[in-house]
């Protein structure tokens, strides 16, 4: 393993910019990309920051991804919308439909927007940020390729569909919760196999469907759903909404945006936003949220040496730190994405 | 332990009425709490049904519940409302809230509805039915009192604040997901230490704030989120949204049904609605989650003598046993529930 390079904000966005401009995405949905990705860089989610562009710009030139799609807003109701993606980069159908949300509710008080024929659209939690930024709290949830068993079979029938709630704060982070329905990534999984370490039951099954404490045959076999049947009917819950309601790519209806080269992915997502203001004034609710939050923070910490944490604390110190430090990247994975900018696209998207 | 009695749902509704009616509560509301509970009992969530008005009735009777209170509607946006239950039955509170999502929502697409000054609602589930026999989605959450921890912390801060969601199906049992962001009800800790059997890891905490497998200690001591920072976020979410948004308690604010009489226990709901004919007409709504549900039933199980069940399969088969077979009750509580409808009122509701 070699030792990560930093790249400067700005260095990434250029990167970003430059690469996306020679597949033939116009200036405004490059923009809208990259505030996805570089948001979630800087609130320290790697995995779903800007090295996304690899298999994106990959699938923008296997014709899998739309470069400059025609969005279309079907609004049927006064407080709901469906956005038809027109299979355009994820984050550009996401935004879109989420800044529709946002219009409406800041009105309507809610909105519900659904989003059809779209792509992996990043992280949640950069869309839970954007909402707080406007005063507003969202609810959100995105389908993704299956890797998850529903409880008590051990076929992959579900994504582990991602789960993201905004609450906004004042002088404080803002509440962002941004959680998949899977106990543990994979990738943590492969942290415990390299260290040789077990890993907790509930996890993972074995290739077989049997519950292991061996990351080894979890990896080999499958990941399965918080609180057993609890996370498996909110997994199910989040591709009726995303997926089934929209139109979109469902159950095993969404493919891999690193494996499956045949179709595009379907993916689908949904956002509820909510204005506070409807129902206290707004110092009301700061003040009340406060209360809690505090109430929280100060109560006891299992060890004094690890205070307990509220969701998106970390997200907000991640974003201060990296604004001035830059944002760690594996060589391979720089360089690729260096490479992308320049036009090369001799690339193997499953090493990296 | 005694063996169950088998109780009608006509004599349960007969005794319930008798025994609400003798503590003020006026023929409408008496109507809608016994909706609500005789529904969880025949959908076979007998913790949260008529049994529940044992707690009722001595709050209605200790002054803690209003047994004729005057709810109102505050409409401050198109889609959205907040009621005020003034005190009255969680029940009442509860449908009158979902009531008013629904009427939204038929117009305006979504709706979302906050309850305040309400009390113990029952359970979720016979709330996400009502939506669904509405042709409606619905997502909803309630705050309950605390009796769980924050990730990392040893003071129960948080309830284990349920979610619930429903989706309609045609000619199906409805999707019917109700479920506490605990990983186990207190109530399943008891049975284990009966049997003398281990807890699974993740269960709880002792009351040193250890993880434990042992039941008795976890007895002793808390019960955990599930998915550790995954549920305690979304508790945490639930109580912003049902408590603290609405006006209601919130965190340790929200007094025990069962073991705090010194003041009404002030929770909160809240009810999204969401009309899916503004997304696709109903039928290919049909057609698109059976296919989804059909992918799931039809996969491979763990165990093939354990098919894989799609949230509410459970409760709609037990509706239909209960209502011919009636409701099982412990001999005990079905005693002091007929009392109550003949005005005895020497209770001990701690032991019930």
């Amino acid at each position: 393993v070699s030792a990560s390079v930093m790249v400067s904000i700005q260095q990434l966005k250029e990167c970003g910019f430059m690469a996306l401009s020679r597949v033939g995405v116009p200036e405004n949905h490059i923009e809208m990309t990259l505030d996805v990705l570089v948001t979630a860089d800087l609130q320290g989610i790697l995995t779903h920051g800007t090295r996304r562009l690899i298999p994106y710009i990959m699938r923008l030139r296997s014709n899998l991804i739309n470069p400059d799609p025609r969005l279309a807003l079907h609004h049927l109701a006064p407080s709901t919308c469906l956005v038809d993606g027109d299979n355009g980069l994820g984050p550009v159908v996401g935004m879109t439909g989420l800044n529709e949300a946002l219009r409406i509710a800041k009105k309507m008080g809610v909105a519900f927007v659904g989003c059809r024929k779209s792509n992996h659209f990043g992280a949640g939690a950069p869309y839970a940020l954007k909402a707080c930024r406007h005063n507003m709290l969202c609810i959100g949830g995105t389908n993704a390729p299956a890797n998850m068993v529903p409880w008590g079979g051990k076929d992959p029938i579900l994504g582990n569909n991602p789960i993201f709630i905004g609450v906004p704060r004042r002088g404080k982070p803002h509440f962002i919760l941004d959680i998949a329905m899977s106990t543990a990534a994979r990738s943590k999984m492969r942290t415990a196999a390299e260290r040789g370490e077990r890993i907790p039951e509930g996890w993972a099954l074995d290739p077989s469907g049997r519950p292991t404490t061996d990351p080894i045959q979890g990896l080999k076999g499958l990941v399965l759903p918080i609180g057993g049947h609890k996370g498996y009917g909110l997994a199910l819950a989040v591709d009726i909404l995303a997926g089934v309601l929209t139109g979109s790519g469902f159950g095993t209806g969404v493919p891999s945006l690193f494996r499956q080269w045949e179709k595009p992915q379907q993916t689908g997502h949904f956002f509820i936003c909510l204005n506070p203001e409807f129902f206290m004034i707004n110092e009301e609710f700061a003040e009340r949220l406060e209360l809690l939050l505090e109430e929280i923070k100060s109560s006891t910490p299992i060890d004094p040496e690890h205070p307990i944490l509220v969701p998106g604390e970390i997200e907000a110190k991640n974003i201060s730190q990296s604004e001035s430090k830059g944002i760690p990247f594996d060589p391979d994975i720089w360089k690729a994405l260096s490479g992308l900018s320049q036009g090369n696209y001799d690339i193997e998207v499953s090493k990296l």
